[in-house]
């Protein structure tokens, strides 16, 4: 009997990289199957190729590209709409073995593994005075390739902006195996299309990025924190959109009751349980700028009707306060199973996304707890449920869906942020309409003629 | 004799949208032949249609595609590398026409039709309390579509970024009159490819934007400015350095001795005629942040031998030196005619460039001037030429050549943010190296097959 593609592809990765890089034990290929969206549908896959250079990323794709077999690139598995699931036949290529990190202080960028956490990048950068300020709340234990393929932001974009802002050169290995370097350690260039932007945000479905030069900023003054709790959810909303409308905050976020709730179930910070709403805001400009602007958003959370006001200007203090939304999801997960959705909205709407999420959880009959970056408009809405209630699991996969559709209807996005990975594929259509979805999918057919870049994810079956 | 496409083409566009909106008269044709960078290779188009509406647009590119004739669009012809040059035997549609801006102060976003001017769309914006950021030295008569198309620069984006990092969505007409939005009013948004940021800088080579959603800010603090004479370009680039490395100035200006004279020549400004280079820099931090900031810059500049050193924060003042660097190309330009260069490198080889540059000047015994937004590293050569003397023509033509030469030897770009047009296409492939020009004409190939859109620009012959 002739071997099949899969078994020609996996003789040839283990006969080219050898058996230290190439992984085909049972464990280990179900250790590989899902990241954080635990998405059920997973695949297995043929085998883990770990690669610790880009010319292991090429010789995988070549072997692919030659027997026409899926590769799905992951970094550290921490993707919530799982855009490095396990697809069933293909390989997994993992950059978690890739983590270099070097910074060159007199051009404030950094050259960057994908394979790197975020926070190492932060770490790396502060040896030098300097800063990479994208901060997804899973900083510590998401990589930098992942954060590049989702285009992932954080709580600090609200001024700082996202990941993309701060991407200017990438390596990438195309579908075929080549290698190709797009921009580079230059601030501004327009020679050709945008590629690098291209690339960001692309979900693995265009190449595997092996390398980033990332631009760093200096270092960000001590910021000034402001918890304020809210008896409603509609003045919180409101100070949200003046606060906004009057600064530009470096931090703006939202938890609702239940979020509130589990925080204070896991980390007893002292929360007042019967509030609707908090929100946390900083002020990182200098300190007597801060000081009236944290003056101001006092004034504006009291007009509002804030039950409570508190600020610091002590670090230890205002990191304390951030850890408490940083957890929202980890304490949330106590509380069941999660959805995680990643909704946005023009800020202006943001007050009726929340209350048409409340609508639907009462509809369904499902708990829904939302987190916010509010001052992007982009919220997190949590869906809790028990996976081992077929009712619950159908209820909740229904409202993950409304919850979309009542996005698009109040002109706002499926994903923010986490990307639409295999998750959110089945709305894509709806979000993007017919003509818009045709051309990511040229774009596709241009760069990946075979398919076989992470399949599935974003575009679904070709 | 049957008509031509040509014909048939010009005689659809009459009939659908009339004589009012396409213009068919030698001198009108004659009119719209070059933009700034005067091409003497531009050809001549078989018609004009001044637009005013994305319908208007969506006739033209159907027409256009029917007949297999290329179209140029075109904003108000400020360019400086000919991306809007005619072609012979194409349509021009010019935007002119199209200048709406409407401004929603909730959202902090404008959204603008592709004929505004800069500063009008700036204009608006301050209306509101806003600031729309990017502030390219031709402000005052570029319009917003030509900043799209280029990823325009400016003074600025040293610290606040360019065109693209303001463009949230677009409106766009696609080769085969398809009319798409992408983006739209969310500050975050990673559903599906990012086309919206493929699309800024394309130079109309993938679709005609006929709208724009531009994110704005709170206000610019009133700057406060210095003006720093050296007596060496060696210490200037120095100080750009070491400046750059303690802080994020809001502007970081160079001007070499040439330049200096063609401004003074025509501004009396009283600027020191024997100095080797100037520095115009800025700082928009709260008063106190930035009077330490300008004392911590006037030290450096001594450091590195600064001749003068002079500092205001009166706002007319400040104004008054800006416009002598907005105003150095139409200063030099009173020299003779211009070949623009706009090219880049990383900032620590700012002084390579400039040094090898002064180099190319004497061994082609031509005069160039030296501009540069210092702080992003990136440069515009003026080379400064008779267009009726052979010789000279023909010594300035390889100077352009040496220059980018340069620039990509040093790790630079031929382009930081005019883009390539038609002036600089023949250095594209050089630049990006035969895989990344693939990839940049895949998807060229994949969005307009016909290659209809600013056919000759960016690509070159397909």
């Amino acid at each position: 009997m002739t071997p099949s593609a899969r078994e020609r592809a996996v003789d040839a990765l283990l006969d080219e990289l050898g058996a230290d890089l190439v992984l085909t034990d049972p464990d280990s290929l179900q250790a590989y199957r899902r990241d954080r969206a635990e998405d059920p549908d997973a695949g297995t896959p043929i085998a883990v190729v770990r690669a610790t250079s880009t010319e292991h990323v090429q010789s995988t794709m070549r072997i692919a590209a030659r027997e026409g077999v899926g590769v799905v690139p992951r970094g550290a598995g921490s993707g919530l709409s799982g855009g490095s699931s396990a697809v069933e036949g293909a390989i997994m290529i993992s950059l978690e073995r890739m983590r270099e990190i070097t910074v060159d202080p007199a051009l404030q960028m950094a050259v960057v593994q994908p394979g790197a956490f975020n926070t190492e990048v932060k770490a790396a950068a502060a040896e030098h005075g300097l800063w990479y300020p994208p901060d997804p709340s899973s900083q510590a234990f998401c990589s930098i390739g992942g954060n590049i393929a989702t285009n992932a932001g954080g709580l600090c974009c609200v001024k700082y902006g996202v990941t993309g802002d701060y991407v200017l050169g990438l390596t990438v290995v195309l579908a075929d195996g080549r290698a190709v370097k797009l921009g580079g350690p230059r601030l501004k260039d327009v020679a050709g299309l945008s590629l690098t932007k291209l690339f960001v945000g692309s979900e693995g479905t265009l190449g595997v990025v092996t390398e980033a030069v990332l631009r760093l900023v200096p270092a960000q003054r001590t910021p000034t924190t402001l918890v304020a709790m809210f008896p409603t959810v509609e003045g919180a909303v409101r100070a949200v959109v003046d606060i906004k409308a009057a600064m530009r905050p470096s931090m703006l976020e939202f938890m609702d009751r239940v979020t509130i709730n589990a925080v204070e179930d896991m980390m007893r910070m002292e929360l007042d349980r019967t509030a609707a709403a908090m929100l946390i805001v900083q002020s990182d400009e200098p300190t007597e700028v801060a000081a009236a602007q944290i003056e101001d958003i006092e004034r504006t959370c009291g007009l509002h009707g804030a039950s409570e006001v508190y600020a610091t200007s002590d670090p230890d203090e205002s990191e304390a306060l951030i850890e408490a939304r940083r957890q929202a999801v980890p304490a949330i997960e106590r509380r069941g199973a999660l959805l995680l959705e990643d909704v946005g909205v023009p800020l202006t709407r943001l007050g009726d996304l929340i209350d048409g999420m409340r609508a639907i959880a009462e509809s369904r009959g499902v708990e829904i707890a939302v987190v916010a970056h509010a001052g992007d408009g982009n919220t997190h809405p949590l869906i809790v449920l028990d996976r081992t209630d077929a009712q619950q699991r159908a209820n909740a996969d229904l409202a993950f869906g409304e919850v979309m559709a009542l996005a698009i209807e109040l002109g706002g996005t499926i994903t923010g942020e986490h990307g639409v990975g295999r998750l959110k594929q089945p709305w894509l259509a709806d979000y993007l309409g017919d003509d818009v979805l045709e051309l990511n999918q040229r774009i596709k057919q241009a760069l990946d003629p075979q398919g076989i870049l992470n399949p599935g994810a974003v575009f679904g079956p070709l």
